[in-house]
């Protein structure tokens, strides 16, 4: 099958990738759409260690499994995992200490043609739920993941750092969860802010911004070094940072704000993928017009260039 | 009057520096005996830009004031409030907007022959609590902040990175409140891990510990990013990390195990007076031993060097 691959850090295309054999308690998927998130362009750079084939945001159809998935159109959760050590047996099992991820550690991912993923993983998507909005389910549930971490309440001020893919998502979640008049977005391009705007969502250009610690809640989703510092500098004391992005400091850092105003800073990854379909669902959530470039599997390592413009919004790849 | 002073990175002992002049709501306190503090060192190096005279962990004898304090041994919290601002106003007083801070930011400190600062931060000691344990209060305080924000059950694994002077303090405090079985200290000076033990509580030497994310709880108090790293890599999934020295990076951090383990990071300043008090009047904290060495006022430049010797505990200061 055609597969795009990440070898120690070299990216490929490859036309004669062995096609997954699914284990018994897996299914395979002919995978529809795919979506190139930022982590996929950090493990090309080394991030994880990874080796495989890319990809973890996808949607596509079930073409081999228990008879009730049979022809099924799904998205699947990306954490594969063992059921029995100690994250799994107390209710963590996204921490699965012996844990696969889908496209990310230990496990091909959905850049290609076919997928092989645990049965247990697959969520069924309702017909009201198109492919354009199903291939955002994986972040959209990740962004979700912010608000069973931090409950947001509506009298509370809440700014989201960053303005890429996850950015506007996240400013979405937290627009529909908060109190949409105390929400905002901090970002630096002014195309993406004018997106969030047309849904109504306050947004504030990097340059306007007057740094105060004077936010309840901060989310950065910024993807570097200098954001999160300016995180650092909204945080009110004892307010709450989240941080969805990973990052090595190549610049320095400086985390005494923390300690002086006492701020905590809260981890956030993988998401619930029923409450992003219901969200989706629902219309609480809208990606309409998110995708901004197609390609097909053959063109993905032009893709991946694309996805590196700040100007996009979500490429996606797509078998047709 | 006599007082060690920090001018632009420059200590000084200067002989002749103005005796403060008590504001109406302020008192006068004879310093007895300071005790010199990491932050103290920071601050030499450039930390908060502060100028002034240094020293913020004091214990004294009220010379002019309210009747009801006069000769009175004390201690003072150090963060000076206006009580008018919006985090006054909602109970973080301690994080007021126009605070000052004694020998930290905006007000003179103790490493001095006087000291005035408000009424308001006066706790009179019990007779019970001598010097060499009342010098101790502040530091001790902001250890058992950790507690006030981050509750600790007896299941849960407790590690403090970091055996200088507020590890060995904090990792009391852990062993205290949690089950002093769970509780280790981690750090790489043999004297000071002895010191520990002594008082029945487990110790790892650094180039012993196996480093795994298995720690329920884990508290840096390193004042390094090495330390702070190490710190990262110990806490187990959704655990906490509460930090409570603050550096600058000069190397690289990476915060990406906080997010990929979704652990809550929480930043701990200034603590409970009265805890700190109270735990020392009923032995629950032992600070006895903890003085490793003692300089006049006058010797205060050297008293400082030693300060940084890692094999030094608790430096102080005295005025005799």
């Amino acid at each position: 099958m055609q597969a795009l691959t990440v070898e120690n850090g070299q990216v490929n295309f490859v036309k004669t990738y062995p096609e997954p054999t699914p284990a018994n308690d897996e299914v395979l998927i002919a995978i529809e759409m795919a979506g190139i998130c930022s982590t996929d362009l950090e493990i090309i750079k080394g991030y994880m260690g990874f080796n495989g084939v890319l990809g973890h945001e996808f949607v596509g159809k079930v073409i081999r499994g228990p008879e009730n998935l049979m022809e099924k159109r799904v998205v699947a959760s990306i954490n594969c995992i063992c059921g029995k050590c100690d994250m799994c047996l107390s209710g963590l099992s996204n921490h699965c200490r012996q844990r696969t991820v889908v496209g990310i550690e230990g496990r091909d991912g959905a850049f290609a043609e076919f997928l092989a993923v645990p049965a247990r993983n697959i969520h069924v998507l309702p017909d009201s739920i198109g492919s354009d909005e199903a291939v955002f389910i994986e972040p959209l549930a990740a962004a979700m993941q912010i608000v069973k971490q931090v409950p947001i309440e509506s009298r509370q001020k809440v700014i989201v750092v960053g303005d890429g893919r996850l950015g506007l998502l996240t400013v979405q979640v937290m627009a529909a969860h908060g109190n949409k008049t105390n929400v905002a977005l901090l970002g630096k391009h002014e195309e993406k802010l004018t997106f969030c705007e047309k849904r109504g969502i306050r947004t504030i250009l990097l340059d306007d911004m007057i740094k105060k610690p004077e936010w309840d809640v901060v989310v950065d989703c910024s993807g570097c070094v200098e954001g999160f510092n300016t995180a650092c500098q909204l945080v009110r004391p004892r307010g709450q940072l989240v941080m969805k992005s990973t990052w090595v400091a190549d610049k320095p850092v400086d985390l005494s704000a923390l300690v002086i105003n006492e701020v905590s800073l809260i981890g956030s990854r993988c998401g619930p993928f029923p409450d992003a379909i219901n969200a989706l669902a629902a219309e609480e959530i809208v990606v309409n017009g998110m995708i901004t470039s197609r390609f097909k599997l053959s063109e993905g390592l032009v893709a991946l260039d694309k996805a590196k413009d700040h100007n996009q919004i979500k490429v996606v790849l797509e078998n047709k």
